[in-house]
């Protein structure tokens, strides 16, 4: 219940005059060149170049007076046109699913914390978990020249995996495993965390048994095969409750669990095929007096933050994603040095944690 | 406790034999330029380039048989270089302090959808909450020469400040407000925020109050101060717990409510900075039988997924991230289009929203 709403735009504060032709011009006139820091330093232009490109080709005297005239003058070299010559970018392009979940994060982090100290930039883009969307952002980020990329899922529109095989450049899918890569993986047998999933729950005698997941991913589709091989011939097939809009984790969660008690009111254990969807799945078990799990036994996929907070803790197979991102970083970072890979098809591996929940 | 645990390294796969040099090779020669495109679709390697730069110049018959060409061939432009004579980009840079979070997803989501419509690409840094790495990512952003550049608070290095202002690109500093922006801003009255979640605190009958936040951040101190101005004069000051590494928003947030605990036992509410700080001291309340809002009440900041999940309900002042990821894009697009801008300070507001915990 709203007790306060403030205006939605602000009222008291004066609009400032900085029009665009103002800061066009500004930049124009104002922007330090490669001549101007040369002129500070006292040295020639392609000294300069020289000391942004090849620093350890350059005596430290030198490269010291051109640095501090950098600073001083607060030059940015224009590494669009630098780059262009070197044929190097120096960018790592990394297509995500989505920006929200603390289990990407942790593949950023990863990910960045190695590249850093390589001197690689980590750029972004996210698809809302659409093929569409990533087949767009694979087209945007191939123009702009990245040294790599890095994908989540071995999932791809026919069309990207075309454009990024003849890209020539390194490519990492990660988070699964597959037999035809476009070039290298690090991931786990998203089929087997499924299988181990579906072996525990029997061991610890849950009879009646569903599934949440997304139909639309294959990651998700990959861990209820292994989920119901462990099943087959065992206790009865588990009823499927596929959600599609990933956006809103809990909600999903929470609807997703609203559809097996509704469905198979006699449902004893659900598999969530991610923590996120399980911990909305535990919230609305406690919102409607369900109680797991008692009542009914709930367990994730991924390993996120979450699964340790939530009460009961949530039983789940994990993952380390930082661990898959600094394997990626290395990966490339080795490919680009030109070195030979001892391996380029990688499995992190995953863990059954048992917690409170199933 | 582990049940099963994969080897972290695959062991039956074979490592296949694509080595540098070979995709290197195929790159080289089988990359598809702008000739080729032109002679399959009959026409000259210009008119290629105008249907790529400037489609609506084209005549639709041309403009498709070149469309058909490019996407037969699989054709990627080389943007690096058509923007670096257009002096245009299109890409827009987004500096974020995590990617973990669903308060700046909502914010990515908002940008995106108003970019992408006007043709802008969204490239994304992240800092981890550090003016030093963000000063660094700014820095690599400018030399990639984005055409605007979007920034998450109002608190930067002043050399990062001193670039951006320089850069004479459009700047949109978000999530606060100042009286000094580097260029346009769209946020939230941090302050206003703070002062509204005392006054409902102190007419809520709490009398023994605390504040969680980090004290290496602007924003919560910001809330901080207008929380301790609402209760000057009226109760005792907040105990405040500060709290610095925010990548573990609930690990952090269940020592926070802990050294309440310990430092002023007798607290009956806390004002925690963020949803995500607050669901964790929820978790931690519950975890040690604390109960909440009877024990002691908590609400948060921002209006996360998990206010509206967590039992009980976190009350917290909401803020829409997504509004201003869109107001972020639209006072973009309109600068860049050369057209004046009606306000270059924009307040999105926040509203009080009451839930069980407080």
């Amino acid at each position: 219940m709203p007790l306060k709403v403030q205006p939605a735009w602000g009222e008291e504060r004066g609009v400032r005059q900085t029009g665009m032709k103002v800061r066009a011009n500004r930049a124009a006139s104002g922007r330090v060149r490669m001549l101007d820091v040369a002129r500070e330093a006292g040295v020639s232009a392609q000294t300069v170049s020289r000391v942004l490109r090849l620093p350890e080709k350059v005596a430290e005297a030198t490269r010291r007076r051109v640095l501090g005239a950098i600073e001083k003058l607060n030059y940015v070299p224009d590494l669009t046109a630098s780059y262009l010559a070197s044929n190097r970018s120096r960018v790592v392009a990394l297509v995500l699913p989505s920006v929200s979940m603390s289990i990407f994060a942790d593949t950023v982090a990863g990910l960045t914390s190695s590249l850093d100290s390589a001197g690689y930039q980590l750029l972004l883009a996210h698809t809302d978990y659409s093929l569409d969307d990533e087949e767009a952002a694979i087209r945007a980020f191939l123009g702009r020249r990245p040294d790599a990329m890095v994908l989540t899922g071995v999932e791809h529109s026919a069309r990207a995996e075309e454009l990024l095989r003849l890209s020539g450049i390194p490519v990492v899918q990660t988070w699964a495993l597959t037999d035809n890569p476009i070039d290298m993986v690090v991931g786990c047998d998203n089929v087997g965390a499924g299988f181990a999933m579906g072996e525990y729950f029997i061991e610890r005698g849950y009879r009646r048994l569903a599934f949440a997941g997304t139909n639309t991913e294959l990651r998700s589709r990959q861990r209820l095969e292994g989920f119901a091989r462990a099943l087959a011939g065992k206790v009865a097939e588990p009823l499927v409750v596929g959600r599609e809009d990933l956006t809103r984790q809990m909600d999903e969660g929470a609807a997703a669990v609203d559809e097996v008690l509704r469905r198979q009111p006699d449902t004893d254990a659900v598999f969530v095929a991610s923590d996120a969807l399980a911990a909305g799945a535990i919230f609305e078990c406690r919102r409607r007096g369900v109680r797991v799990p008692d009542d009914i036994a709930i367990a994730g996929f991924g390993g996120y933050e979450i699964a340790r907070h939530i009460t009961p803790g949530l039983t789940t197979a994990e993952v380390s994603g930082r661990r898959i991102g600094e394997l990626a970083a290395q990966l490339i970072v080795t490919r680009l040095a030109g070195k030979a890979l001892e391996q380029d098809v990688v499995d992190v591996g995953f863990r059954i944690v048992q917690r409170d929940s199933a």
